[in-house]
């Protein structure tokens, strides 16, 4: 794994979404991005997973990109490639940078398996009492019984990295663009960014859409795969 | 695998519970660890298996955790991660451990497949002849036929190491309270501790409650992954 | 994988075809090699697939074979062998030898999942602003959303590299000669190669009545060797 | 793969008796074991297989153990752990052992798969002139044609190595107590051991009885893990 | 993979037969080593595949046997290994055999699928143009269009490595001496060796049913393992 920066910023909050449960992680850290028009600084080269690009309105999303917002000081880790079975070394990647940028924070943002209702719980979980106290003052409950899989259990080992996390329930694997929606309103008012709520929902739909489209796609790929590799080259 | 511990007791009992059938290792020492108030000193950090915290009571629970009770010198190796494949390092693990502080003894507390019936029959196998004779002395059936897999059975096979092991019969892979209760009374027998046995069973029951839950809601978790694996990303 | 050379031509353009949907980029770059009576100049071995030569018209082609043009300064990369699990490391090899050969571009030719219908369109994605230009002037569209994968996705992330690739819409794993046809067709107007349409179609079904020969051969093959692995040696 | 040996006895035959068809390796190096009164003298450690050992009569038996009978000189590896997949390493480590010691000759006790009538058949095979006058002596049949796999086999590869192997046949994997009575048979015969045959066949039923007891068991724990690696952890 | 040899000829002919389609190469060097009176002079031991050793007519055949006829100066591989997942070391093995004996020619026989009929067609295909006009002569025909996989694949890609293969149609995979005694007839024509024929046909159908019965037996054992494995030892 390299990973590889055009510019160090210093003392950042890092945000990172991991693919996970509704998305939530793509869908949100991608609305940030164009919310904050943050810029590409970086990019992560993971050869564990097999190649993989996006391509959104004519340019490349890298599987592991990295951006930044200087105005808000915040770097995103956006992320569309697949970490299963090399979490412990992404957390160790992620936890690399955050101490090589002196990061104030590790944000993780992730979506958890949750009752299927019309209201969209949320949760926070941190190692950090002033996260604790932030937290509690804009009404978020703390996780206080469940299991933490992937690169977010990781992180919140690391024994002296300043980790929190936000969980929002979502129903399944889809793209859940309003569990996204809610857990960038938990981010807004927990770093004070002032995002304009109107638009969000409707981007987030219309990431959501784009998502549905691009796994359609993906899938095709994956079964013609499959088809080519019993019918030609072994 | 590394091994942190922040605290270095000398001679202590080392006890150790890994999951099991029953989870019967993980509820008897979880339930030491309440019952003495003992404090986490330590962790094993455990790469091999994919990353798993549980979160109880709004505080993080380690893959590995190193729990120390001062009052009668006991360690106790809680475990929820999964030790499959890599039992002889574990062993090896909590053999260098013991070397290291100079335990006096390692005790293991396991779960063993049992007739179906009310009575919870319990047994027990050492290496040591004192050990022996002090099972004795509180009239537990010794283990004379059987096969020990896992961490206890490389445990015993390490040479120089005082091993002993509490087997208790159980029916099912499911968290069984009652066995765990049985495994804390012959424990407490044999180590002279003293436990209020009426809120034990009682207290076990809860933690059967909440790990269930816990089951549930990972089983939940990997349903979804399954799933995610097969819609969006190889 | 070791690359061999007889030859270095100088500031070629290499074109590579990997096996793909419609086995397109297998046709069109077999169908090159036929057109421009491109001699062979080297060959990558890569160990990593079990050994496949295919014969045809008595002569040995090599898994994967490196051909050159004088004429046209144009390098071609043709594969037959299966670049599953490595399409890191082969995109590494040809990256290393555009920049030995200092290659001023390297062009992929693509099959991918197509709408079922007569019409056959084709897209094309670079990272060149020139090479850009040259296709809007040949009135092709750039691929604006999508996702890529493969030796081409990993190609498209490497920072120095000039790369340009052509991607046609084809319907299933089966040979395509209609889509190689059509990928001919854009490439030979993005490079000006003037050749001579006419036969073009008749050749390509040609390669791929051929193709389907190979395939039933390989497919019996196969089902040979598991029947063998059941019944004789394990 | 590490040996430990507290006795280095000097030109001893060793007798080597693997798991396989009917068991007939292990049941039969257990009843030698027994009948000579053998101390154990070393086990082999082989992290390779997973973690298992049986209590027989209160007392540990290792995966490999080494045994010896001063009277006759004989070295005894009794195995129960699984050498599946290592059985080229294996046969190097009782290689090494017989060079070490300077073994006389090593002796593989084998079942193998042999028509179901009441009559045991057994056959020798061997790579040594001396031998084959011995078993022909004692008018056992000499293996003609067949098939030899496993540890057995690799020690026959081995030249420079002294090495006899006697076969009897068996109708299923299960316990089989009278070929394991036949092998003692032919063994008797060609190392003049004098074994009071009348117990033989009554221990061996009774080695039998307790080896279907522990496999019954052993299939319970293996149901088991199977079950709980569903339900609990990953 | 190591080759131990006894004697080094000096610019023998190599012939190869791997197990294949029908196990030509098999039935069809073991003929020749019978007809030439053939002696071993060496084997590869190649640990990448489980141990098997044949017992025929009381004496080891080799996994890989390596044997020598002085008076026609031919070196004879003889292989009932399993080379799947290793031809290209094995290709590689025999390319340096080949060139430690400065061998005049590598010939592989082969078995390919054919047609179902009664004729058996042969093919053959060098990278020799002596061998070319030497097989056109004797009224072989070269294989025009083709796939072919494993060793014999591997090793017409080695660069300076003298190779030719003969190939003969086959039906199943099971062992097919008509096939082997024709492959005979052609590789006696083409070294000119004077193959008496009347014994061939006869002799390759001992071959085979010889084959057949191991196989059956080879069979019976795996089949038994695989329930060992079941219902023992995990």
């Amino acid at each position: 794994m390299i990973v590889q920066l055009s510019k160090k910023p210093k003392n950042p909050i890092i945000i990172e979404g991991f693919p996970g449960f509704g998305l939530v992680g793509n869908i949100s850290t991608e609305f940030l991005i164009d919310h904050l028009h943050a810029e590409q600084i970086g990019s992560i080269k993971m050869e564990e997973s097999s190649p993989m690009i996006a391509i959104h309105d004519g340019k490349v999303i890298h599987p592991i990109g990295i951006f930044y917002d200087k105005a808000s000081n915040i770097v995103i880790v956006h992320v569309i490639a697949n970490a299963q079975g090399i979490e412990w070394k992404m957390a160790e990647v992620i936890a690399k940078l955050a101490t090589d940028l002196q990061a104030k924070e590790v944000i993780c943002l992730e979506g958890v398996v949750g009752a299927e209702d019309d209201f969209v719980r949320s949760f926070y979980f941190t190692n950090q009492k002033n996260s604790e106290k932030k937290f509690e003052s804009i009404k978020i409950d703390k996780l206080r019984e469940g299991i933490i899989v992937g690169v977010t259990g990781a992180l919140l080992l690391e024994k002296d990295l300043p980790v929190s996390s936000i969980f929002v329930e979502t129903h399944s694997a889809m793209p859940d663009s309003k569990a996204a929606a809610k857990i960038i309103e938990v981010l807004d008012k927990y770093l004070g960014l002032d995002v304009d709520y109107k638009p969000l929902l409707k981007q987030a739909e219309e990431f959501e859409r784009r998502l549905k489209s691009l796994i359609a796609q993906k899938n095709a790929v994956a079964d013609e795969q499959e088809k080519k590799r019993l019918s030609y080259i072994s």
